[in-house]
């Protein structure tokens, strides 16, 4: 039987084992301190069409292609782990603040409507009559019906719950190094001076992946990201994702079905900065309250850092490396929940039988060779 | 030797109880749980000048003889508890974010110079030479040197080292009803049914004062505010604590020897609402970064609630009460810290020796008979 070790034992860390294990392999994650992962500060949105306004043609079909693979992949990772997997069919609203960021929705509409992903175009009248909590100050947006979200923590619960019930193992420690000898990897060096040996290494350790003393450049990069998460109680709650533009950024909320709502993200280049700052909060507390004013009522319950695993340009490292038995799996950047179906089935796929989806063949390492 | 029951762990209770056993009585404190305690959220200012905005005549006074205690207070719990007593001689600045605001400020220096506490008006210029931190909004202000801080976690800690090693003994528990027999006070009964007898007892617990079932009324409700702890790290520090006023609302900004900043307060009539809310901690964050915006870049390392002690007359209620054998000392409101020296000292002598001094007879109970 293959032997397999996972490193990073987060959300595509786990899908990926989990996967492994379905196929018959043998798989240890060798996991960080669950703490810092961004899988449990991401805000969980499943949004390839609204985030689109950040993307490329290539990138938004490999995000079209996971949300495609969500709803299968939720109801079987319901079935075997007998939890929740988080997901949540609440369609999201992009909103606007200002004219010129309502000019800028608008052309995304017609540029989705173009490319086959119809979105209707709301006046602020329709928006509030779709969603009461919008305060005065939005102009308009657009509604996407199919933009979901998944309560990100839940999801990964269960993913760990799968991955355990096929025999997945998990040890914690920080990987120094992946061994290697005659061009192949042969296993994982940890700081406490483990040595685990596999047939298969998989990098999946998100921001930490730059870290492992690899014998190629994995360009990837924190990108700080700070995160709120409020509590309705008793108070009227959000129906839909809001995504709202004002004069240029951005803010997100995503309600849970328990009353949360989480509120993000500064994007920020500070390394692994772990700080919540004042002004972070305050920005975010400040467009969180002009677009959905009640928010300003409700409990602030979490105030988290995370970091985004950001690629030079900011689309995933999927594949093959210039080591035979190491393969990667990085750099989801701001779309790591939505990608974990793909990435998993893409990476089992590679590593168990050396197949790689055409869909993840622009997202391989040697994009950066040059 | 006389035994004395104090209900409330809080700086006010431990305080008493500390000079209470200097006298040579068997004190227990009755505390609550200490992370509900206002000793332990409260900002520390030892301001009763420029906090004379709020107060009458006759409570400036009892402020002002408790500030004028501190020193030696703070001199003698150093060198029995053989800690630091947090006092810390940083002067005020009151300044003012509009010219309305000013010229209120004015008012009260003028008002402050006429009774014999002289203050520096101070252009904004000349502000920012004082405090380079101050932002551009700021108009103009009052330097009051005497209005100093203290940073009460520090002074509690130090509190209780001073009471536990003259043998005051500490109980756990939440007292439902003081026990009474033939008009006069025999000890009180807890929550879990311990029944504690003492030939004196008192009230010294603050916001919940009014919660244990006391054959007479004690007008003291509690009153919200949220307070944030800022951390400074590497970055420039305040070296006064500044006090704003921005159209009519007031944010305070002290800073402690490390760097910590505590940031203050709202004011909400929510009774005891434990939420740190949204709104509470933007307006908090706004204001701050406003007057100083370098705390922008701050560290967010705390949002807290508490619940001020107040009366309706926003002033404190001590010694005797319609029940021999039961003295008070609550409702400190927004000066707790400040008045500790005081109020160990007035509740201590009517207590141990029936002797209640002259600054203290305005504010028994018996005004809130009629």
């Amino acid at each position: 039987m293959p032997t397999t070790l996972v490193v990073g034992g987060g959300l595509i860390g786990t899908a990926v084992a989990w996967r492994l294990a379905q196929r018959g392999q043998h798989v240890t994650v060798v996991a960080g301190d669950p703490g810092q992962a961004a899988s449990g500060v991401a805000a969980g949105m499943l949004a390839p069409l609204t985030e689109s306004a950040f993307t490329e043609t290539a990138l938004l079909a490999l995000n079209l292609d996971s949300l495609r693979r969500w709803e299968t992949f939720a109801e079987e990772l319901e079935r075997v782990s007998g939890l929740p997997s988080g997901l949540h069919r609440t369609p999201t609203l992009s909103v606007a603040g200002g004219t010129d960021d309502a000019a800028r929705l608008r052309d995304l509409g017609r540029w989705l409507d173009d490319r086959g992903h119809p979105c209707r175009w709301l006046t602020s009248r329709e928006l509030r009559g779709a969603e009461p909590l919008l305060g005065p100050s939005v102009r308009g947006g657009l509604l996407v019906e199919r933009d979901w979200s998944c309560d990100n923590r839940r999801l990964w619960t269960a993913l760990r719950v799968a991955a355990e019930r096929l025999g997945v193992r998990t040890v914690t420690g920080t990987v120094l190094a992946v061994e290697h000898e005659d061009g192949r990897a042969t296993g994982v060096r940890t700081e406490d001076g483990q040595l685990l040996a596999a047939d298969e290494v998989v990098i999946a350790s998100g921001a930490w992946a730059g870290g492992h003393g690899l014998p190629f450049e994995l360009p990837v990069r924190p990108v700080k990201g700070q995160v709120l998460r409020l509590s309705a109680g008793r108070l009227p709650r959000l129906a839909h994702t809001v995504r709202a533009f004002t004069q240029g950024s951005e803010v997100y909320l995503v309600p849970r079905s328990d009353g949360e709502v989480v509120v993000g993200a500064t994007v920020e280049e500070q390394g692994f900065d772990a700080r919540v700052t004042a002004g972070g909060v305050y920005e975010l507390l400040r467009d969180a309250r002009q677009v959905v004013p009640v928010t300003a009522e409700y409990e602030l319950s979490e105030c988290r850092v995370g970091w985004r695993p950001a690629t030079p340009d900011n689309a995933p490292v999927l594949g093959p490396t210039p080591l035979a038995g190491l393969t990667v799996g990085v750099g989801m950047y701001r779309n790591g929940v939505l990608l974990t179906p793909l990435v998993a089935d893409v990476l089992a796929g590679w590593v168990d039988d050396a197949h790689l989806e055409p869909v993840a063949t622009p997202f391989t390492l040697e994009r950066f060779a040059s």
